[in-house]
């Protein structure tokens, strides 16, 4: 068996050399907006010991008729390339030593047909099964100490068809981004889904959680890229997805969409790709505070005059972004200048960033024409477009900084949620001060969000926070703030996950969110599948 | 209670005096191209003798407790009033006197607590309840003789709230599309969901069937459209939909949206809606033959330059259209040489009718520049705004020319699909050929299909039919047919309905759509609302 770097990818998103180093006025801006940290040292990987395997001998046997000799393994390495988790509790953890969450046994089908032969094993043996892909997931969705066989689906990752006429891509689940990326833009598609995760995640992890990417208010979330979907259950295959669109009966396929793992085994995805854009215009805006730049984002959606990329930071990521990459010295007095001339006071600015792309170059300028008379009518500046290509260049950076600043001694972690438009700034607000309160007191934490997928008639959230880790109980530092903001979603009226879906971590609060009959529903239908509950139990907190 | 017009509207879609006269010109080329038909007498609602009502006075009793002694019936015109169904087949057997689908008991509830009553006392009495919007089902959703409450939703039929920051109204199951339009455009709104039922189905029939409409190529399907519903079920109440979008697992308000009244009783619906449009464009454009057009469509989507109409009719339908609304004597002879020195021959040729709407000018302008540059590709050739104009002031004559021909002894119905670009062209052919077979021989049948919604994937294909109706068995000379393309859709891999839903008449063809699987998770997601089977008994094949 191939061994991917395991051990590494779990004590931190990228390789040590991978994290930037941090200049030294971010370190003072830092020091002195949230606190002296003090280094946190990376986690020994080697130092980890997962528990002996407590999956019987009988299984790994069956399994191995199942799939063949070489694709059942107990050993480390695999067992911990298995195992999942990028959240900071994930880190956290890792990093005081505790792998508790390592799975027993470790299987690789290379088929449909041995995906439905691994569930009949595991059925017959009564050993819970946990699908895993990139391992990316935030929220606890692979976080468990159950006996269970890892089901790894990396055989599954070759792009199965590609119907140029349709424009469907039909893969295996396995398929990261940039491999897909690379495929289709030979043949001129592309895909056009890049959440943060981008460089590990899966396609059948997309699905599984109902991702959404920084593009996909102009090319749509991961539900409204499938177009069909092969599953292995318990109780037999699904194929769902006939055609662009129908009304026959309830949304099956958007069931089994964001199902992680509960429901069954994602096998293979239709996907919706596009013709390759040959034109891209990125542009940075600065719009005079967030509750404006809202009022811009908000006008454009509803005159239908979207950008495909729709990002605006708040004053306190506009800060910070400007302090990271922004310029300095006598140019930031130039910028000021220029920004005050034209109505903006940087220091509260908000910095947005759009992007349109296309095949049609007069239809990709027309639609950035319209946005811009959005944003003009709510005094947007120009700042060109080299700050909209310096961001898109470096937008798969976060989770290497955040490697960067837990190495220095903080808790970094982000969360992230979607609400109406006549609510957006009240929940700002409120997430804002939960956060400070929960991680308080001052000095620190920093919090800071972002406006990244907008809808005509909302749009999502997404906070930053940044504090000195407390290094006795980091992992309970973070789970008391996230429970208090959890808990204000809740009670805001607004989502609990826009696209880090619910794992084990969003759990107590999905009866909030669809109700304790909703909950039924989806026992039922788990029932419907999996009834002896193998599938990712814990997961939805089913 | 007020009385509607009741027996009027199961006799035919509208009054007698709606029904257009049909010109001689369209008399003659049906008796050559379908055959001779015998005047077919419009239905006598006076001699329908619906069965007594089946229902326990027990069961009324109880109903009258809770929703108040004016708001349960069995009288005949109430019941008649909450009977449904405009499918020929339909139409076909009032015709014939048969009506056997009537409801045995009325009930009116004012309120969701008032529905929740409702349904406690059909559970307590077990007595099954189907909910009754508009009554517009072409798919036999309401058709069934079982002993049963129908629950009448007039009452539910207010715009409840119009937030106007979010794009957000808040309705009554029963508004109409009429009187929802009236309300939200005297405020500068509208929903643009415009299905060929639009004069009398409602907003709850809309989600409860995943409606599309003419317009939903810009505006979406009803199911695109819908932010929150409130449901009442026997197990409680659903609250579904919080932001407008989320990852909180798999998708709940997709599997309300098309349960046709089985999974509970739509109370409320939040509806996403749009400034209304200041500016709009209608074209007519000639194609040269329908398998060009078509390619112009997939094109046009594929280049993300949609019109929010985009409506292509094939060689029969452009014929027929020709012949219905075109010029005639010298001035078709102008058209014929207009379209053929611009390289489209009128007796092939294909029509579309696109319209662009927004409340940005230039961007209206812009993005039919961009579908017009699809269209040249393919050798589209402009008719101007007339013919658009006069489709859009048409669009909902249909059903009322249907009524004339029926009258006239003509079968005539539709029916539609589904599928991705690359098997489009031959699923048309394919349907066409079934129903020339199923409802031959020469002359007749006359079947035209139209395109009226594109998707990047795919598109719809929507057929309607005439022939000489079988004044014996009208209702089996349809279903032979019917069966016979039900059977060649599943075989073909589209969808068994694009917008029509399931009902009864397409309940045997389920199973094909979404497997053996598929129905168990729908049965078991029934089982966990409506364990006693009550709601809608039969619809979906449940």
């Amino acid at each position: 068996m191939p061994v991917p770097d395991a051990e590494e990818s779990l004590a931190r998103w990228g390789g040590p050399s991978d994290a930037p180093e941090l200049p030294s006025r971010v370190r003072d801006y830092l020091a002195q907006q949230v606190g002296v940290a003090r280094a946190w040292p990376p986690a020994e990987p080697a130092s980890w010991q997962p528990i002996p395997s407590r999956v019987p001998r009988s299984v790994a046997d069956a399994l191995r008729l199942a799939v063949g000799d070489d694709h059942v393994s107990d050993a480390r390495a695999d067992r911990l390339a298995a195992t999942g988790g990028a959240a900071f509790i994930d880190y956290a953890r890792r990093r005081s030593g505790t792998i508790d969450d390592v799975p027993d046994l470790v299987v690789r089908p290379g088929t449909h047909d041995e995906v439905m032969r691994v569930l009949a094993v595991a059925r017959e043996h009564s050993v819970a099964v946990v699908p895993v892909g990139g391992g990316t997931s935030v929220v606890g969705g692979l976080r468990t100490d159950t006996p269970r066989i890892a089901l790894a689906l990396d055989r599954l990752g070759r792009l199965l068809h590609l119907d140029e006429v349709s424009g469907i891509a039909t893969v295996g689940p396995a398929v990261t981004g940039p491999v897909l990326e690379a495929l289709l833009q030979a043949r001129g598609y592309t895909l056009g889904h890049l959440p943060q995760s981008w460089e590990r995640a899966t396609i059948g992890g997309y699905v599984a959680t109902r991702s959404a990417g920084q593009s996909s208010t102009g090319y749509g979330r991961s539900d409204d890229m499938v177009e069909s979907l092969l599953v292995a259950t318990p109780e037999g295959t699904l194929e769902l997805g006939r055609g662009p669109s129908t009304a026959a009966g309830p949304d099956l396929r958007g069931l089994l969409i964001g199902s992680e793992g509960a429901f069954g085994v994602i096998t293979r995805v239709g996907l919706r790709v596009r013709r390759l854009p040959e034109h891209r215009i990125y542009d940075a805006v600065l719009l005079p505070g967030f509750a404006t730049g809202v009022e811009a984002f908000r006008d454009a959606t509803q005159s239908r005059a979207t950008a495909d990329v729709m990002r605006l930071s708040d004053e306190a990521e506009t800060a910070t972004t400007l302090l990271m990459s922004g310029p300095t010295g006598l140019a930031r007095a130039a910028l000021e200048r220029y920004a005050r001339a034209r109505g903006v006071e940087l220091a509260s600015a908000s910095l947005a960033i759009l992007g349109w792309e296309g095949t049609d170059r007069d239809l990709v300028r027309a639609r950035r024409a319209a946005t811009w008379r959005a944003l003009r009518r709510h005094g947007g500046v120009s700042l060109g477009h080299g700050p909209g290509e310096s961001w898109r260049r470096h937008r798969f950076d976060g989770p290497h900084l955040r490697d960067a600043l837990m190495d220095a001694g903080y808790l970094v972690e982000t969360l992230e949620t979607a609400t109406h438009w006549s609510s957006y700034l009240s929940l700002h607000a409120q997430v804002t001060s939960v956060l400070d309160d929960a991680l308080g007191p001052r000095p620190g934490p920093y919090v800071m969000s972002h406006l990244s997928h907008a809808y005509e008639t909302g749009a999502s959230l997404y906070t930053t926070v940044i504090a000195v880790a407390d290094r006795i109980d980091p992992v309970a530092q973070w789970q008391r703030a996230k429970s208090a903001t959890s808990d204000a979603l809740v009670a805001a009226g607004a989502t609990i996950t826009h696209h880090h879906a619910v794992g084990r971590d969003h759990a107590p609060w999905l009866a909030a969110e669809v109700g304790s009959l909703g909950v039924s529903i989806l026992r039922a239908a788990k029932g419907a599948v999996d009834p002896d509950g193998l599938l990712n139990p814990g997961v939805l907190g089913l």
